[in-house]
């Protein structure tokens, strides 16, 4: 190999983290472009990395694809942890309405997310993309439990409502409703269904909302 | 080719629609046990037919994979039809919940909607998938808004309720939630979840229900 990646038993350990993390920035930038359809083969010919040297970093396709996803979600809770010192108090939809605003300005999110889901069902095929899609569903789906158990706190939302129903509820709407309008962008409408969920499960009330979200 | 299938060219018009039934209907039994992630000879061999011969009655997967999925909708409508004499009466959420509990005796079937909506995002490799699916949910919210509109003329739904915004809201969560219950069934509920979404967007009234739904 004529490239900077060293071969496999010759890893160099200084280099390799940040090669990698290249690689991922510009996996992710194809992916926003041109989707996720390529092989692992087509995506190293289109982003200017050997197969062998992606070989070397991502053992297949499958984990190209989780690890450029676990990136984007990354930076963006960094960005969220820069941005506001009191996440709790953000309502259940209106963290997911946040969410999709931003997936709005990556294509190509919503459809490696997409194919991440699709894949997990496979459990045969895609055991590893499997566990990652879980882990993160309950993730989400306990963050979100949380968001609701405080709106009941405050009297916001009604005290019988399941805090775990309407977690799977609100992630389902969610992602649901991006998939939707990419495919039909004049007739779906993310925020507004969101926000008829809200009438379900408000956050803490106008007031506080408002201040929590300038 | 020794087998029942006429080669193209001497098509059998008489034979032809029988068999591409047969073969369907073999492939949807398939994909219930085992999944879609098979490429056309795979599922070729699978259920016994020649390559050749799936693909005179199908261009390609991805026609196979939308005819499986049209075959399984036009019997549900077919059964619905024959069970029920004014479907107009059943709510928006509620007609989802029937359709996820249906879904869910079917396993392979939310894989294989899961698959067609996300070839759906790849509109340069898969342009008849996402004609199908776009043409699909589009025909869903309008038959879903619908419901909606009767249950605001009925006073059940609030009446500043946009009913295209509740459509995408209660397809989106019917979708989501039956794929997050394939990945956890423990945790997630789609029925209860579901009852959830209908405190925003009820029925006709109980009354009114229990004698549509007996």
């Amino acid at each position: 190999m004529a490239n900077s990646e060293a071969a496999p038993g010759v890893r160099s350990y200084r280099k390799g983290p940040e090669r990698r993390a290249q690689i991922l920035l510009r996996a992710m930038e194809l992916f926003a472009e041109r989707g996720v359809g390529a092989s692992l083969r087509a995506i190293g010919e289109a982003i200017g990395v050997s197969h062998a040297a992606l070989r070397y970093y991502f053992a297949n396709r499958d984990e190209l694809l989780v690890e450029v996803y676990r990136t984007h979600e990354n930076r963006v809770h960094e960005a969220q942890a820069r941005e506001r010192s009191a996440p709790e108090a953000v309502s259940a939809v209106a963290m997911m309405e946040r969410s999709a605003e931003r997936n709005r300005s990556i294509p190509g999110l919503v459809e490696l997310y997409a194919t991440l889901t699709t894949d997990a069902l496979q459990e045969q095929q895609h055991p590893e993309t499997r566990a990652f899609v879980q882990a993160r569903y309950q993730r989400v789906r306990a963050d979100l439990a949380e968001r609701v158990r405080a709106g009941q706190e405050s009297g916001a939302i009604a005290a019988d409502v399941d805090p775990e129903d309407a977690a799977a509820l609100v992630v389902a709407a969610s992602d649901g409703l991006q998939l939707q309008w990419l495919l039909a962008p004049d007739d779906v409408d993310v925020r507004r269904s969101l926000e008829l969920l809200e009438r379900l499960l408000p956050g803490a009330g106008p007031a506080e909302r408002t201040a929590a979200e300038p």
